[in-house]
């Protein structure tokens, strides 16, 4: 299949009914799990985490994994705990930003930001133990062979320490009072987002027992992806003309614009269903269609009531 | 071997030559180790996480965990990578912890907190990073069954998640303006210390290839020290009687007095040495010296140059 035909066949996928039907039963199905993991009535911190995970029902990271794992013929039931986890940890990098000392956000998704509403000492605690969490989970899986499960956390915890997700973070607070070249950009966006989306993809394979050809294939899709997904983030920050002239220096539009961003995106997300085409398995739709709403996004009007943490 | 016995023969041990050396060696062993995990010239983040790593060798809890390893006939070598990890953890909370929306702390034994050299953002940042590794790192354990290193994760994060670490500090920094009740303060001692030290023996004897009885027998002197170790923490900070009426609330010496609480700790140490008497490999000269140790550090003078932080 060439490129251009994935790209119509994606969107097609985007747009149909069977794809949207899918895409909630895969947000329930995770929002359910996580409900389950802290329960109300369990004190004050479970309930400032209750509070973060259950908020922004999207889940597009734990659907990855999701994906992923049926797209090797691995059970979702295997995955379930592994894409909570991501989920978790997502939610964790999300508090942590949020704090006065990182972003200072006062909202997040429309709603106030964990530590308006429990402080910032709960706020910082709530996010260590999701991390926590998220381990305890990832170790607790027993369907598949242990050393798979090692190898999972092993990876993902490359993805998320000093050279991943707080390393991008760290480069990113501390590079907002210099200049930002286009690779230190792609390096930002590829430590803070594309490893994370990335290891979210690889943890499902290994659970779902892929062998080492699936893993690369399915890495190579979600780090595309994940780069796609920072940029359709800059083109929604973007909008806002007056946020970006104070000094965000770190988006993508700024060194590219709006045209030079779109095309990118448009590239990395064909690159990514090209992926998975070039195994015999082919891009599961949803796969395909994840792709699209990360094109779809990209496009959404400035008065939207929701953020941009699709 | 009495109780009474026991204690006079740990006071002999905690003195003697071969135990200092022997503590020397083990903390030179464990912070050279640590050394070669943040290499220098990796960057800002890198930079603080090893501030925050080798500041402060005494070591304590990665020390446990290898000793744990060797009382069953574990070798130093499998235990190392997860001493490290216990330290890691360690810093983390203490990074954390030290932060203006935790305790404020201007220094840490003596020296600037991370967040007044480096800033809050790094230091929340490094704290996070540092969890992610010592996970990293624990998972990276092949000298022993991978079911048995998933073991130890989860029993650790059992430790420091919402009913260990994280919910005793959540405890802590909510029962601050409240009325603590003997109860409460054993149940912030046991989240926010007694649990840790036990995690950390008990991964140092899952390592080691720990039967459960030996397991079992390590967690409860894990425990023990804990819950000691707190109590000596609150006999510390009573010397300093301003702090004290400072709405200090949560000392232990405060609800049961300066002998009361030092009768406590004497009680627990002498269980915790007798919990490995039972077993028939008897004490450890450098568990029980270990033991003796903490039972020392309550006596410290107040105008020592280090804080706390044994």
């Amino acid at each position: 299949m060439s490129e251009a035909n994935l790209a119509v066949s994606a969107h097609e996928v985007s747009s149909s009914i069977d794809f949207r039907r899918r895409l909630r039963e895969r947000q329930q199905l995770v929002t359910r799990a996580l409900d389950e993991q802290f329960p109300p009535g369990s004190g004050p911190l479970t309930a400032a985490i209750r509070e973060a995970v259950l908020a922004d029902g999207k889940r597009l990271r734990p659907i990855l994994c999701l994906e992923a794992c049926e797209w090797v013929g691995g059970s979702l039931k295997a995955a379930l705990p592994a894409a909570c986890a991501i989920e978790m940890i997502h939610k964790m990098s999300l508090v942590h930003d949020d704090l006065p000392a990182m972003d200072d956000a006062e909202t997040r998704n429309g709603r106030p930001a964990l530590h308006k509403v429990h402080g910032e000492a709960l706020a910082i605690l709530a996010g260590d133990a999701l991390l926590v969490h998220a381990f305890g989970l990832l170790a607790s899986i027993r369907a598949v062979p242990a050393e798979r499960v090692l190898g999972a956390i092993s990876r993902l915890c490359q993805a998320l320490g000093t050279a991943g997700l707080a390393g991008g973070q760290a480069l990113d607070v501390l590079s907002q009072s210099e200049d930002v070249t286009p690779e230190k950009l792609d390096h930002v966006h590829t430590w803070k987002t594309a490893s994370f989306f990335e290891a979210a993809m690889v943890i499902g394979a290994e659970v779902g027992g892929a062998d080492a050809s699936q893993v690369e294939a399915l890495a190579r899709y979600g780090k595309l992806l994940g780069r796609a997904f920072q940029i359709s983030d800059d083109l929604l920050d973007a909008r806002d003309v007056k946020a970006l002239a104070h000094g965000e220096a770190t988006n993508y539009v700024q060194l590219h614009g709006v045209d030079g961003a779109r095309r990118k995106l448009r590239e990395l997300l064909d690159q990514a269903v090209s992926a998975l085409a070039s195994n015999k398995r082919g891009a599961l739709p949803l796969l395909a269609g994840l792709a699209e709403l990360v094109w779809e996004r990209s496009w959404r009007p400035a008065e939207g009531p929701h953020g941009n943490d699709t």
